[in-house]
C-alpha cells in the first residue's frame, strides 16, 4: 500500500465536502481548519471511535456505517442542546476498497446534509478498520444540556423507544428467535441498530427547559447513573413506563427490561426537568417529532456523603432488585 | 474485557486532565467539552491518528509514544501560526495496560502541560491500539499561517535540521552500518523519532512575517509541494542548503539526500517570506529558540495552466534530477 493511494482517500473525502455546506473560515487541505463559533455562543465539542469487531460487525453495510459513525457523534451534540456545525474524520484501513468508501461516504455526507456539518479536516492510514470522528456544534454557554444540572423533583425523561437496538442485536446472535417478529418488526430492529437517529431537535427545543440532559449509547441504567453522580441526586424510576416498541414488547418481561435498561446503542435523549415544564415538553416532543415519556423522578441524597443511586419499581408500585449487564457492543469475549 | 475497565482509563485521564491547565468552559465528563477561542480569534483544528506498526513500532517507549502523538498534532498548530489550547484524545488498546498507559499519559501531559494545552475529552474502547488526537488552537483569522499564500520571489525556509528521524529509521532497519555513528549521534537521532519538538514558538513569531507555511511529516518535497500547489507557484531548491544534523552528515551523499528530501517525520516547519523580511525572520528564529535556514525561492508558474513544480539544483547550481521515494513511515510492505 503506497502512501498515495490514502492521498487519493483524502482527496475523495474533500471532494466531497466541497460539495456540501461550508461554515469554516477554512476546511480542508491547509494544516489546520479554522472555526469559530456562532457570535455569542461556544463550540461544543465530542469525539467518538468506532472499532470493528467492538462497535460494528464486519458484515455491516458500509452505507449504513457512515451513517452510524456521524450519528453517534451528533447524538453526543443533541444531547448538549448544540446545533451541528463541523466535524473531522480520521479513518484507518487495511486496504483502500473503493466500493465500500463510496457507500461509507453516501451515509456520512447524507446524514452530514441534512444537519449542514461539514467535513473541515481529518486523516487516513492504513491500518485495522478504525472510524474517529470528532464533531463540533454551536451553543449559548448558559443554554447547553448539561448532566449536572438535574434537580430535586424534576422529571425524568426519555425520547423515542429504548432496547430496539439491543434487541436486533439479540437476534443476529440468536438469543431469542426471529421467528418471534414479522418482517416489518425485524427491518425496524435493525433500522434502530444501523441507522439511530441523532435528537438534534428535541436537544434544540430543550434548551431553557430541561436541567439535565445526556443521549443513551451505554444503556439507560448506566447512563443515567452519569445524570445522578455529576448532579448528586437519586432517582426513581417505573420500569414498566420505559418507552419501548411493539417488537420488543413480543420479548419476554425480564428480556424487555433487559433491552429497554441495559441495552445501549440507542441514541435517545434521557433528560430532566421541573414538573411545570410538562406542558412545554410534551410540546417540544411534538415540534421535534418524537415521543417524549416521564419515567420517573429526581430525589435527594439522605445523606449528602452517600452514593446516588436509581431506585427502580413497576407499574404496581413494587419496588424491584433488577440485575442489569451493561452494554457490551458486539464483543463476545 | 469489560466496559467498566475502560470506564477506569477513561477516570485515569480524567484525573490527570484536571490538574493540567483549565482552559475550556466545561473539560471532560459531559456529553460534550465547550470551548470558544479567545476574543477575535478562532480555533485552528487538527486532526492525526497513529496507528501501531505504520506510525510507531510495537517496541515503541509508551513515555515517548505519548510525547509524540500530541507533538505531531501541536506541530500542525505550529504551521498555522497558532496557540495551543486543548484537545481530545481517542485511544483504543486490546487490553488495558497499566504501567504502559501510566507512562503513555505522563509523556503526553508532559508536553500538554508546556504548551498549556487541556485534555477535554476523548473515548477508549477496545481494538488495535490506535491514537487519534484532534488538537485546538487559537489564531487571529488574518495572521494564521496558511498553505496558499506563498509568492513570487518569497525565500524558501526551513527550521532546524532535516533527515533525522528518517536516518533514526535506518539504523532499527540495518540500512546502514549503526557503528557509522558515535553513541551521542545514535541518540540524537532516536530523539528526533522518538520525542520531536513542535515548533510552536516559531510558528506564533512568524505571524505578520511568513505568507506560506507548513509541517514536515512526509518529506520537504512532497510537503514543499502541497505549498506549491495551493500558491499556484514553483520553487527552485537548493539540496546542499537543506540543513542537516551532523550524524545525517556522516551517510553518503545520496543517503543523506534521501532523508533530508524525501525522509519524513521531521515536524519542522518549511515556509516562504519576502526577501525583506530575512532579518526579521532571522530574529524570529533566534527567540524560537531554533536555527532558520534558507534552502530556496518561489517561482511564478511559466504557464497558468502548468503543474508546479521543485526544481532542485546543488550548491555548484548544477540542476539535478532525483528519484525520491515518499517516506513509508514503518511500513514493512
Amino acid at each position: 500500500m503506497s502512501l498515495s493511494e490514502f492521498s487519493l482517500i483524502e482527496r475523495f473525502f474533500a471532494r466531497r465536502a466541497e460539495r456540501g455546506p461550508q461554515r469554516a473560515v477554512l476546511g480542508i487541505g491547509d494544516d489546520c481548519a479554522l472555526l469559530a463559533p456562532a457570535p455569542g455562543q461556544v463550540l461544543a465539542v465530542s469525539t467518538d471511535m468506532l472499532v470493528e469487531g467492538r462497535h460494528f460487525l464486519p458484515s455491516v453495510d458500509p452505507y449504513c456505517l457512515g451513517h452510524k459513525t456521524l450519528a453517534v457523534n451528533l447524538s453526543d451534540l443533541a444531547a448538549m442542546g448544540a446545533k451541528p456545525r463541523a466535524f473531522t474524520l480520521a479513518l484507518a484501513m487495511e486496504a483502500p476498497r473503493e466500493a465500500w468508501l463510496e457507500a461509507f461516504a453516501e451515509g456520512l455526507f447524507a446524514l452530514a446534509d441534512r444537519f449542514d456539518c461539514q467535513l473541515i479536516g481529518g486523516d487516513t492510514t492504513r491500518g485495522p478498520l478504525n472510524l474517529c470522528v470528532t464533531v463540533f456544534g454551536d451553543v449559548p454557554t448558559q443554554a447547553a444540556l448539561r448532566r449536572d444540572g438535574a434537580r430535586e423533583h424534576d422529571d425524568v425523561w426519555v425520547s423515542g423507544t429504548l432496547g430496539d437496538a439491543r434487541a436486533a442485536l439479540g437476534v443476529l446472535r440468536g438469543e431469542w428467535p426471529s421467528n418471534l417478529f414479522d418482517e416489518r418488526e425485524l427491518a425496524s430492529l435493525q433500522h434502530a441498530l444501523d441507522k439511530p437517529e441523532p435528537r438534534i431537535a428535541l436537544g434544540l427545543a430543550l434548551r431553557g427547559l430541561a436541567h439535565s440532559a445526556l443521549d443513551v449509547s451505554d444503556g439507560l441504567a448506566g447512563d443515567l447513573l452519569h445524570i445522578l453522580e455529576r448532579s448528586r441526586m437519586n432517582a426513581r424510576i417505573d420500569v414498566d413506563a420505559v418507552p419501548r416498541s411493539d417488537a420488543v414488547r413480543k420479548l419476554p418481561l425480564d428480556a424487555q427490561r433487559q433491552c429497554t435498561l441495559a441495552g445501549g446503542d440507542d441514541y435517545e435523549l434521557i433528560f430532566t426537568a421541573p414538573p411545570s415544564a410538562r406542558e412545554a415538553i410534551a410540546d417540544a416532543g411534538a415540534r421535534a417529532d418524537v415521543a417524549v415519556t416521564r419515567i420517573g423522578t429526581i430525589s435527594a441524597l439522605r445523606h449528602a456523603a452517600n452514593e446516588p443511586a436509581i431506585a427502580w419499581h413497576d407499574a404496581s408500585h413494587a419496588q424491584l432488585s433488577l440485575t442489569l449487564q451493561g452494554f457490551d457492543h458486539f464483543d463476545a469475549n
